[in-house]
């Protein structure tokens, strides 16, 4: 595996692989113990390096590196030196030099953790940059796919909503194609990038006919902040045509999940009753979460065995 | 004792002095100690969720839970995923869900943390819901009551001032009672709740008249907030009728004391020279705190023994 | 060593060279080891209470406190019962009732660790008041000044920028005057305080005239919120006479070193081009301001010897 995890396509199967039977592992390792820590990363420290606030992946970084035993910092860019006009690279010098062993950068700006990764020696690991990737996202997403299915090899995933704008997708588009699955996406013309052409997935317009092949169904978040945009007519006429409710969900054959990264606007993109249903993950990928990052600073770390 | 601690009322008088009895043992067993640290909960997770600001009781349930050796997780509901609407409810299944053990929550709607009681099996401890309850400041008053005047039943308690926005009157008033002490409150009737004649407490307006009689005096803050809010003329006029200042201080019995939950307003209900006397509390209350918020967690996660 | 640490002049060259030697240890001990922590302060706590934001600083004493297996409490002082109007007093006093060891206090008021440490039985470390003192910043500083140059005694430091409002420019000057180097103030008149005259120092107006006597150029951070101060013509004038360029740097003897203590405004008083050269410390300088931070942090709590 590289030094560094800064979007899906660092990752080839090989690699992915090892990222989810580590996570595995890890849960299993844990599951039978009374102390739900491993030794694995005593005295290494990660700093939690955050320009947009996302506090549902900070902890689920912090609480990784604090099971794996490293000191975690926290950095929110928010009323930092960076207002006072710092550039990312001293910023990054900085906490290298104080002793950083890996860096978890969330960026409004698509490619900053390739750029960070330019300028330290130890680890950067992607949270989330701009419109471009969340890797970690999708690894978690795959985990749960594998866990719930049994398998991710030929399974049938429907990535629904505002794929221009999501990170997620893009993710996740790249390493499931990694790993075997095929990828529909479902959006409405407005909300897909210009070179959707050249992904590697099938496109629809169209929910209603691609759910009932569909092993997976993979929501997306609405950001309420492009309601306004033009990108589409109301948020009732998106929820109409792209929302998962109840009588779409009855489409789905019988094995087939529903997943989603949070937060959720209940009643908009996701129906509660399908949010709490059985076939909904949800829940399960938050704590996957977790895991999978404990795996991920496991192996870029280079720890010892998981004892 | 019960899986939460959401109010007062959750303890009976069993449950009650188990906590304080074992707050006592830990204060004890630390007092012997190179590392003021315990073991117990090693591998727990313990998850600060505050919507509202407090420093002071964020950082003290912090430290409970570090000197217990748990990992702690500050999550403020400020900049969150909360406020891009996500619902209490799925921030509740996401602590969970990420392996939280304990939810300790701050909330500005009364009632907020039973309704996350619904939804996590984890525990759930209330630090401060809307004008509703602080039971853990209920715990620690008691507690310094009793160790600074050897016991609690029969106790004469003035609990003075803004009775009506309170938390910590209305937790403290169904504690004492529990245990076995006798309240007056004492607060102009435009800061009296309307139910006042159903608490078990005697009501009176004249805090002179009250003062001889008390073996602790209880002192509230004054919320600068409501100041202007047409509840009492003026800050001169309540001080001076409802500040407990060193002439007031003069009246009460050679073995009172004077207790106050911070931070205070000096001047204002409380004079600096009562603050900083002998019959002061206030210094140990905050200590008081940490212990008793050790006991509470330990006693939640059922620990294994102090070591 | 005393309980405190104020300011620069609670070190005579007898303190101060034990924290650099202290420093020096840490270093060597850590250098070796794979996990990169000591236990000397397990159960202790340091809580960093800071009035100003500083994530610079703050996560360099939270990383010394970390390393020596303390348990550390971030205070910010925004959104906090500070801005509810309680007291410093009061704040400390319910820092050190909670049960810290140690409390490192960054305040805008000059004087502020002072009041601070009349109130608690515990250690209060300087971070930074108003334009006083930062004495870890001359402490870290000279550590690098050792390590690069082998020597304190006789070294000629010229110290450029804006004296009047700096800080860490007051610390420099009379911890470097203790260890027995020599320094030349270097500023336009508007930015030297009025009392200069009484400082151990050489005062010169004249960047180029001192650049080739100099042995290490320390550059002061240009507040951006002075530029529009008339303090200066404008930051155009000011890059050009007291700005560190590649020209400039030419000037310089072999081995003389640059200095800053971040974080920097590049172009501005120092050119890229300097601060990322081999005279360049400026990197050094973060990673040693971690262990000097840990030096004094183990001498104030009267640590273990360092295993």
């Amino acid at each position: 595996m590289k030094r560094h995890l800064l979007e899906s396509a660092d990752l080839d199967r090989a690699d992915a692989t090892m990222v989810l039977d580590t996570a595995a592992q890890i849960d299993q390792a844990l599951a039978g113990r009374e102390v739900k820590k491993l030794p694995t990363l005593r005295g290494r420290t990660v700093v939690n390096l955050f320009y947009e606030d996302s506090t549902r992946t900070r902890i689920s970084f912090e609480l990784a590196a604090k099971r794996l035993s490293a000191d975690v910092i926290n950095f929110s860019a928010k009323g930092s030196s960076v207002s006072k006009g710092e550039s990312l690279k001293d910023t990054a010098l900085t906490l290298e030099a104080m002793g950083s062993d890996a860096i978890v950068v969330r960026h409004g700006a698509s490619g900053a953790p390739h750029r960070l990764a330019h300028w330290v020696r130890g680890s950067v690991v992607n949270a989330g940059d701009g419109t471009h990737e969340h890797p970690t996202q999708a690894l978690l997403d795959a985990y749960t796919i594998r866990q719930r299915l049994g398998r991710l090899e030929g399974v049938r995933v429907a990535l629904v909503g505002d794929v221009l704008h999501s990170r997620v997708a893009r993710s996740n588009v790249w390493l499931l194609r990694t790993l075997g699955a095929e990828v529909t996406v479902v959006a409405p013309p407005t909300l897909l990038p210009v070179g959707i052409g050249s992904w590697p997935v099938e496109v629809s317009y169209d929910l209603d006919a691609v759910l009932p092949k569909a092993d997976v169904v993979m929501m997306l978040r609405v950001q309420a902040e492009r309601m306004n945009a033009s990108y589409f007519p109301s948020a009732r006429e998106y929820s109409r045509r792209y929302g998962l409710d109840g009588r779409r969900m009855a489409a789905l054959s019988d094995d087939a999940i529903v997943m989603h990264p949070g937060p959720m606007n209940r009643g908009m993109e996701i129906a509660a009753e399908v949010a709490d249903s059985v076939r909904s993950t949800i829940v399960e990928q938050v704590g996957n979460g977790v895991s999978v990052r404990m795996a991920v600073l496991y192996l870029l770390l280079g720890g010892n065995e998981p004892a």
